[in-house]
């Protein structure tokens, strides 16, 4: 199941440490000219080695497209890409080959597959998400298009939080620093609590918040294909990512219908809604208004200091990260965030044209 | 997009005030006997007018099965299914026809197709879940025969919240009280904030929390099928559901990774995890641990009072709601969210099946 | 996997002698008005007891429809059907349990699933047929609104075969006699060989014809959705279809390109070919001439004589066929062929709305 | 929909002159040590430049395996691969750019898409079968495992044709010659009457026969998973594929039930057939019988002589094919009728693993 999209489809293939990633991009449709170099440059938003909270391998995740353009423009065919890894050692990975290591996929791809490929977390690595900022970039492209924009912030890390909700806050501060958070001062203790945590060789959990604007309404379908759901299913699909949800969220738990009720209104002809609490969906629909949503990440699993676990053969022993991991997975999650949103939205505008007859 | 699963799928059909909801249940294995009447039971625990938080509506709800099976025992051949709708009034609805009821999926709708059956909700109603409910209550019998225990509970109420994580509590306890909180003090309380906030025609949002014991290490896919993506696009599919996570979810946003890593053990030959902050998955795949989650409600869309809004035509209206409505969904939820988890853990385990050669 | 098609999907149940045999059509675009009763009457040309060369089996096989329409118009929500089973003797199928029938699903059924229903041929009757007449009767309704049109005939029974191509026969002459073969005199020798043969206790095969106007070019999908491919998937899962072609088919083998290439002309500004042997479609992708195809049947499998076999304990035993059976299938197949290009058609015409950008 | 199968899935990629073709094997089974050197075998049989009966077009199509292996055993993870274009001389397709080549789908790629990649055919292309030679030679190393066996042969060439059933033949005598012919005397008049057209420009259709032997009952699933209609549609989705066919076929017709029913035996606690006109397959699931079938090409479309047709803007004009075309598909689709075959029993094969619960 390395397939995601219904429409617009993403299959995807790659371990940390083979040969490459990539995947093939299918249901693109044709007649759009693609600005390749955008997508390279969401690759290197994603890549590892940029500041002093990301870990330091550096690969130059060059991305090829193989196939469905001619002269720069999508014909409607499949596209098909790689990006070769490059720079690695395996040998950072050889004891971790005879050990499982604490909140790490390695026990349970064994446990399913009944072996594993134990090179930096093979086909369970952070890498694997460079096929999707490929199709999310190639997506956001598409939806830029008919105007609809989508970008993501971290909002917390470890204990640290951005108070106030998303329309408070400038999309164009949000890459001015490491962490991509918009608030500078925020943000500058973000750095320093990752920094501090990252010396005792600790991680750190946070949040991202993801926007999504201009999207028409009448995107999503009923019941099996809720545009919410779609979402969450793709967010939580990202790596270390263990909650979603939308508009109020958890926080409408504790409200009363009558305080967080969206009233419609009218204004110069077009149907709106006074507050957005919903995030922009009702019953699984778009209405129109900003989608707004949270992703929480647990702290990267993998630890620079001793901890105990048992080997292949359940037997005591003690392992210790040696390969090169962020301390924190929220700054470089924002990319992917964004390029999962991207992927789900193209492929919900596509679904929704078989939604009327005429 | 009316399906639910890869290989044991749900097509389900129906509309709040039509003839009929009901489904084609696929990919059901062949040679389990089902207790139909078990079946039933599920549909009684969510049937309103049970108790006085509750709905009045009141339908009998009989599910009645049309292939699939021969002497009560499946054949591999799909099973087909219907519930008669039965007592509704279409005229407490006649003015809802006229104006978007605020935070409901009525104006989304008619955005998307361009009319709809403003009948109770039509497909957007919660009556749609019936048909969720007869697929997780057959999924379950499955389950069941390989060790597979699946159960939710009510934990929290408007600003009422079970303190202790979900092993502190006993499942047995649940059905006890109307509210589904196996704390039958703090259900109590429930109770009166439920009561209390109806009499004022408002309603109140909540918290259900999920457990799934039993489950193999090894099920659940990389990528486009990872368990918890899976669970959490069912959960989040749920009418009113606005946040799903798992294990810590939320929790682990400001933990840092030393605190939270779940050490491996081997027990007695067997590999477990010393804590479980996981919640049972690991690289979206089970590690045989139990899997715990939450799904967050927003307070039903429908007041019992007077409401701001605008009629189709774009024009200021005032509506009120009329029908029989849940003044907090949260305990009537409680079946279905299992239903969807038991549906999602079936799809699972077959599979699962393809994953190994031999 | 008892779903069929893409966007426009039909999901059946039902057994020859269960409860009924029924479905969800989803992907229903919201918006026609549909004819119910020309849907009924699609279901009457499929009804068993026609004529004389059809079963006896007598059952007035009423839809009804459950879901998805309000004022007959659809709503873009899916619709749920059911066709009840009324007059069947299970008592004719009780030694038919005991024994495998020679060419029929009995042994495979059995090694499949490991029990079997073996009223009547369960699953696998022909009975099952009727979902898609309703899935097809419904898409025709669309197709229509676009200008498409379809229809099929008897084009050969036994070895009476009609002499020309498609176009030299008359649409209008198809349904004049109870062979459903455009031409009277060759009908009437297809007739009486049928009476022959049944009288003998007997069942012979045939070939219907099918046809398809009106399709715009650029329907139809490369590599895994070629049109061509699409409908040879759904005639050969109609019950007793043994073979499938389309333009020249077979008859290509023994050409050379010179003779049978399509030359492109254009007349009045559209192109168009002057020859239409590659039957309407090249690539997988409609060319917008007509397209045509032939479908080869097998002789019904159940005889009115003794026939020797094998019982599930793999004893030699005899068997004779008691139920209701049609000597020759290819008459009352021509709506079900008709049905199967419908939904085809329409799911192509629906995917192809996602080949373009703008 | 650049995707064929269910569970075992080849998503692929790539136009005839693009950088590469490719894709991406889903739903490998983990476990098996593949053979990676009969794969390029299987890849070189589909290579053209193998003889005077075919193209000079000179490529040496090496695959390269980018993931999912793991000391070359397959560990559950998707297999990328990519096949580099070398050997072609886009200029030899300039003035096709121009024109719609008469039975190509030059046109109808224009007319879906807006825009094509006239180069050779573009996805169109016979190149782009090269990943299904990939996915069937990996699918039939797991079916080899299990007992089936595949192979295909050339059994017409115009008017040439094998007098006698697929049983009459030895399967080791097809390689023996450049037409894969099983019979020596025929082969030879096949390959006469090929170089004789080619030096006439001109082009011929032929029939492949496939043979799958080996597969257990059981295999295939109801409605809309028949086994026979999936082969169908993964033979009609091969490149000049006409029709398709098995077991006796559209030779069905003419017979009489009585004549053609496949009487079961029980041979040393066995069940069989005496018979084997069903071709290995009843109500769509494995009898366990031999499964053989036929697939029908037309003639080459590029003939090597001038062709009127019309150019892009309705105009007349003459066109002749330039690049390097096969006289006959029929000798080189050989492999790929194996591949299709591979493909869609590993997948069936798969998909019945779900059948039953225990």
């Amino acid at each position: 199941m390395n397939t995601i999209g219904n429409i617009y489809r993403l299959t995807s293939f790659g371990e940390s440490h083979g040969a490459a990633i990539g995947g093939v991009l299918d249901g693109v449709p044709a007649g759009l000219e693609l600005d390749l170099e955008a997508v390279q440059a969401e690759l290197d938003r994603r890549r590892p080695g940029q500041s002093a909270i990301t870990t330091a391998r550096s690969e130059s995740d060059r991305v090829e497209f193989l196939s469905g353009l001619l002269n720069g423009v999508t014909t409607g065919t499949p596209i098909g890409f790689v990006v070769r890894n490059e720079n690695y050692n395996s040998d950072d990975y050889t004891a971790m080959a005879a050990a499982f290591r604490p909140s790490h996929a390695d026990y349970t791809y064994m446990a399913k597959y009944g072996l594993r490929d134990a090179r930096g977390g093979g086909r369970a690595s952070a890498r694997a998400t460079i096929a999707r900022v490929v199709a999310g970039a190639v997506a956001r492209q598409f939806l830029a298009n008919i105007g609809i924009d989508i970008y993501a912030y971290t909002s917390q890390v470890g204990d640290i939080r951005l108070p106030l909700p998303y329309y408070a806050y400038d999309k164009a501060a949000i890459e001015r620093n490491a962490v991509r958070c918009p608030d500078a001062a925020i943000a500058e203790q973000m750095e320093q609590l990752i920094l501090r945590v990252k010396a005792e060789g600790d991680t750190l959990g946070g949040v991202i918040t993801g926007v999504i604007k201009g999207v028409k309404p009448g995107v999503g379908e009923p019941e099996g294909g809720k545009l919410h759901a779609m979402l969450g299913a793709a967010m939580l699909s990202i790596n270390a990512a263990k909650g979603f949800d939308y508009g109020l969220g958890f926080d409408f738990a504790d409200k009363r219908g009558s305080a967080v009720a969206d009233r419609f209104v009218s204004t110069e002809g077009r149907i709106t809604t006074a507050t957005n609490n919903s995030g922009g969906i009702q019953g699984g629909i778009a209405n129109g208004e900003d989608i707004y949503f949270r992703v929480a990440f647990k702290p990267v699993a993998t630890l620079m200091r001793p901890m105990p676990t048992v080997d292949t053969e359940g037997r005591d022993t003690v392992i210790e990260g040696k390969g090169r991991h962020d301390p924190c997975v929220v700054p470089r999650a924002v990319p992917i965030v964004e390029a999962m949103a991207a992927i789900t939205l193209l492929d919900a505008v596509l679904m929704a044209r078989a939604s009327r007859w005429q």
